[in-house]
């Protein structure tokens, strides 16, 4: 296998690899494994790549995500990306900023570096699919319904009920708002799709915080 | 009350404050309210404050921290700040770069603005202690053993046993290595002062999400 840009300056900057060396591979959406850096310059380098094992088994939750701002878009994807999940919904809601959607971080092919930042993070090779709803009302009505189907619906929210027992089950849809909140009509939105309001107590986070925090409370 | 330097800046820049208009406050160390703006201009701001609340409970939990690089540790500051923590213990570890010590992320000022950062987040005022230990045997033989007294201790670790139950009982002392990994060494050192190393699945997670997680399972 050889590798280039990104990877190959990966190698050579922070893993400074020499040829013999060994490292943990992967394959976009397959197994993962050893490589042997066979050699290695400027240019490119050759590893002799073993595939042996599954990637890691992912977390069966799909995260419905109120766009957040430029910054904490990327790193909100890396933390998912990072932790097992598999599909994003990224939403529109009164408290996101309109210009955020012209914002670069929400290019596909940003989006894409993100995620595959956070798989290699997690020596995970199965990309997240992520999907941008603009309007809240579309989203609610027609696509919502969909996928909590046979899913536990949990609403991330400071005004929602104290949380159930942990840890939580899975298949689930975990949706994270706004730092400021979800508007009264938007949880009611969700609790007619059948989410339920679940409190995070008295401290408003960071929503790359509260993405870790929530997720690491499933089974 | 008169505000000026970055709270002068974040009132205009981000909340666009005008003489009238109503916001959070909290008094370092004390009480949380609101404030009302009486007059604002380039030079500086002036609130009147009403402290009506305790600030948020905080979470009872000592965090061990292998020093991470820079921006790492500037990230899990703000997040462990955010999330309630009070101690913060910094220790060096056989995987942590030596230079990482010579960053200013470790200067006391430095470390500080990350912190009230993450208060500021969460609508905490009560600072958490931050102490550096840069030689791992003299903290784990002195200083750990008095640490862990009445509290359940628990180690991450990739190679840890099953975690226990959720949620974590506290009061509790959880340690988290770098990401490479605590050496055995190591390890062996968390657990004859009592520490039980819990395992985090096969995904090797960046510290500031797995911080969040882990503390996310405490009740």
């Amino acid at each position: 296998m050889r590798l280039d840009g990104r990877r190959l300056r990966h190698l050579r900057k922070v893993l400074r690899a020499a040829p013999g060396d060994r490292l943990a591979v992967g394959l976009a959406g397959g197994e993962i494994g050893q490589g042997e850096v066979l050699a290695i310059d400027r240019r490119s380098a050759e590893l002799e790549v073993r595939l042996v094992a599954a990637p890691p088994p992912p977390l069966d939750v799909i995260l419905v995500l109120a766009l957040p701002r430029p910054p904490v878009l990327r790193r909100t994807l890396i933390a998912a990306a990072s932790l097992g999940v598999k599909r994003i919904e990224i939403v529109a809601a009164e408290r996101v900023e309109k210009s955020f959607w012209q914002s670069h971080a929400v290019d596909p092919g940003v989006m894409h570096e993100q995620l595959v930042l956070g798989l290699e993070q997690a020596r995970d090779t199965r990309v997240p699919e992520v999907r941008l709803h603009r309007r809240f009302g579309a989203f609610a009505g027609d696509v919502l319904p969909g996928l909590c189907a046979g899913r536990v619906g949990l609403l991330a929210h400071p005004l929602g009920a104290s949380p159930p027992p942990l840890p939580w089950p899975t298949p689930a849809l975990l949706a994270v708002g706004p730092e400021g909140g979800w508007l009264e009509p938007e949880v009611a939105a969700f609790e007619a799709a059948g989410l339920r309001a679940v409190g995070l107590g008295e401290r408003i986070l960071r929503v790359e915080t509260a993405v870790a925090l929530l997720l690491g409370r499933f089974g």
